[in-house]
C-alpha cells in the first residue's frame, strides 16, 4: 500500500471525566487517540500534551508497521499521568504518515455518550 | 456532477460492541463506512483492515455510479468476519474518486450513542 | 472578511429515524446541514440527494450574505420529501465558497444522541 | 515545536440548549470551541458569530504561547451574550496558526449527549 497520512496531527479537545458509572474497562470514561500505521516501517511518535494553565508534557509511543493503536489517554503514566477533570489538547509528531482519530467515551452518567473526530493533520 | 472525493480513505477507529440491548437490525450496535459514488462509473473498492496484533484482511466492495453504499462493518464474511470488542482500523482504495464518512451506533446500554466522522481523504 | 469555505461539499452519512420519543421540533429526530455563508453575496445552493437503489434527487437552497442555514433534511418538500428510515448522501454546489457541517439528532428513544462532523470540501 | 494549524477556522454549528437537567458546570449544556495555540507567540484572535437572520456579531480573544483554551460560547459576554436556542456559526481569525475543535454536551435530557469535529480551517 502507498503510504496514507500525515507526519503530524493535532487534537485540540482533551478532557476525561474522573467519574465513570461502570468499571467495566469497556465502558470507563476515557479518551482514545486510534492511531492508523498504515506503512510499512514503525512509527516513532512524541506526544506532546498541552494545557490551558501550564507547560507541556511530552511522552513517547511507537506504532509497529501495518498495525493501528487505540492509545487511552488515561493509560499514559510516563513521565506523568494526564490529570482528570482537565482541559488538555494534544499534537503527534511520527517519523512517518499516520492517521489519527479522537474518540471519548463519557460514562459519567448511567448510559454512555460518544463523541469521534479525525484529527487535524499536517506535514 | 464534476468528479467529487479521493480515492483513498482512512479510518483509524474501529470496534464493533458485542452487546446490543436492541435486536432490531436499525438499533444493533454497529460500525459503518457511509460511501459516496457522486460520479458517473462504479467504484471498486479495496478495503484493507488493519488490527492491533496480527496482519490486515482485505475485502472488496462495489459502489455503483451514482449511488451510496452505507457499508456495516459487521455484514462483511468473506475472507471472514471482523471480530467483535477488538480495535481495529480500515483503509479504502477506490479507482474513482469516494467520499467516505464513519459512523458507530452503540447500543450497548438502554439509550443509543452515535459518532460520527468524515475519514482522512488522500489520493 | 475574506472569503472562507468551498465551493462543494459532500454528506455520505443521511438516515433521518422515523420514531421520535418527543414531538417537541427541538427533540424531534432529524438530520441538518449547518451552511455557513461568511460572504458577502448570497449562496446559490444545488443540493443532491443519492440513494443506495435509486436516482439521485436535486433540490435548490439559498443562504443570504453573512447568514447561516441550520437545514433540516426533513423540511425538503419540493419536488419531494426525502423518505424516513432510509440510506442517503448529499452534495452541496455553491456558486459562492461556504462551509456545512453535518448534524443528527436522535431521539428514538427516551434519551437522545448526537452526531457531527464538518463535510467533506472541494472546490 | 513547528507552528502547526491553519490562521482561520469555520464551524456552521451552533446552539447553547436553555434547559439542562444538571446545574453542575461540567455537565451543564454547553458549546465549546477547543483552540490549541502549539506555537511561540500568542494568538489574538478575532471571532465571528453568524446569525440566520441577524448581522454577525464579533469578539475578541486571546490564547496565550503553547496553552489551550476550552472556550465556551455560553461564557462570552462582550459585546453581548449569544442567545439560547437559537442557531448560529463561527469563524475565527487568528494572526498565528491555532488549531479548532467543536463540542457541544448536551444536558437537556437525564443522560448527556456529546458532538465533536475539528473545525473547517483555511489560510
Amino acid at each position: 500500500m502507498l503510504p496514507i497520512g500525515r507526519t503530524r496531527w493535532a487534537i485540540p479537545e482533551g478532557y476525561i471525566p474522573s467519574g465513570s458509572v461502570s468499571q467495566d474497562r469497556a465502558l470507563l470514561s476515557h479518551e482514545t487517540a486510534c492511531i492508523l500505521n498504515a506503512g510499512d516501517r514503525a512509527a516513532n511518535i512524541k506526544l506532546t500534551v498541552f494545557f490551558a494553565n501550564r507547560d507541556p508534557v511530552t511522552y513517547r509511543i511507537t506504532v509497529p508497521a501495518r498495525r493501528t493503536l487505540h492509545l487511552r489517554f488515561n493509560d499514559l503514566k510516563d513521565p506523568e499521568p494526564i490529570p482528570l477533570d482537565t482541559d488538555y489538547a494534544s499534537v503527534f509528531e511520527s517519523d512517518v504518515p499516520i492517521v489519527v482519530q479522537h474518540t471519548r467515551l463519557d460514562s459519567r452518567r448511567a448510559e454512555i455518550a460518544l463523541l469521534s473526530t479525525v484529527a487535524y493533520g499536517q506535514d
